[in-house]
């Protein structure tokens, strides 16, 4: 399993990953899932995975080849939109099934899926979810967290705390308490953990940060949103007992 | 969908259900899915219910024509034990399986399952999780809470915050917590919660509560809970910056 957010905010894009991939509970190892495309000054596009790691791994290999070429649909670097660089992404993920998927599918499921997110000069910041199919969602101002994998342990939080004028730093910690969320209940999502900062029409990707486990600042966050959370839910009164209702 | 919730304490039980049932987005109603059978100074027995609506009503509705029937093996009030109990109500399920299933099939899924805590007088309160085969797991001090249905949304908080000493009181609260999350992330669980506090060696079930949500308490909770989390997280630092790990 993996779990990769994307949030969509007035201020830029918060993206993060784990790095737990396993095949069983006896084969595990731990790869990054977050690939940056940088050229500094004109575009920022960031690509996370999940799903089959040959799938994904392959997808994003084809990503670099095509890099520079020049090739129209091919090329990150050539694409005049983020549109555009989320239709390479997804083509690139069916050109991956095309050649692989018969044979995986005798093994396992061989489907991955995306989030990409970034700014190409010219237009705003944007957010997109590629599905297994190649097509793809895009982020807006009413739906501004993307998630793919385990999904569902770190959501409540964001749910709760997301709003389109959350500040790329506060953004930066609930997705850090949403990653913990879904590490304490899933034993296939694991630090460290990838975060890039994106601030809009910076056009560079200059704060990306690992999060081990034992990280300083992760621990003290862990800590103090725990402690934090019992001392509210200690205030709050006890439910009145029936016959009092 | 469906959301239940079991929490196994030293003080006793904790158990509440949802009330959605749906077919598709389009065809929604609200159905209880408590059910207890309580034989007053001897026994307390709760039954909570996910799945196909048609299987289980005929599951509670079988235990509660057997009831008083004096055979073993089907009536809840001759259960010696929750174990046998357990049985019982894994049992019928198999039976309306047996039935119903193989003619279900052609439409959608059969299945279903249970959570049945509950006390007899002879042994301690105790809490089980039976599975759409009949079978079942028990609840212990190591894994103190038991889900149905849709429990991914709902379990962080239990997670950080439920221990075996923590009283009905409290579990009561963090249970109403725990359903919000998962209201508030899928559409297919809905109020009025039933919940239950039963108090080991009581064998009575006199504090049964239902909440709507603009249940004066429920709001409350809510209120308090979300504004207390936004101050918890608000005083935790930002992130350091990239340059600065």
């Amino acid at each position: 399993m993996t779990y990769c957010l994307g949030m969509f905010l007035d201020d830029g894009l918060v993206m993060a990953s784990d790095s737990r991939t396993n095949a069983g509970v006896d084969q595990i190892a731990k790869v990054r899932k977050m690939a940056n495309f940088v050229n500094p000054g004109e575009r920022v596009i960031t690509v996370l995975s999940a799903g089959n790691l040959g799938t994904t791994q392959s997808v994003v290999t084809l990503l670099r080849q095509s890099l520079r070429s020049d090739v129209e649909g091919h090329d990150l670097f050539a694409a005049k939109t983020m549109f555009d660089a989320a239709r390479i992404v997804g083509g690139k993920l069916r050109e991956v099934l095309q050649h692989d998927g018969e044979h995986v599918r005798l093994h396992g499921d061989p489907n991955a899926s995306f989030l990409v997110g970034g700014q190409i000069t010219g237009e705003s910041h944007r957010l997109f979810q590629i599905y297994s199919a190649g097509n793809f969602v895009e982020a807006s101002a009413r739906a501004q967290l993307l998630q793919i994998g385990e999904t569902k342990y770190g959501k409540p939080i964001l749910d709760r705390a997301v709003v389109d004028e959350t500040t790329l730093d506060a953004a930066a910690k609930l997705a850090l308490i949403s990653f913990d969320a879904t590490i304490r209940s899933n034993l296939s999502v694991e630090g460290p953990i990838d975060l890039i900062r994106y601030k809009a029409d910076s056009f560079v990707a200059d704060n990306v940060c690992k999060y081990r486990r034992d990280d300083p600042y992760w621990v003290d966050l862990r800590t103090r949103y725990s402690e934090g959370l019992m001392q509210v839910i200690n205030s709050i009164p006890n439910p009145p007992d029936a016959g009092m209702m």
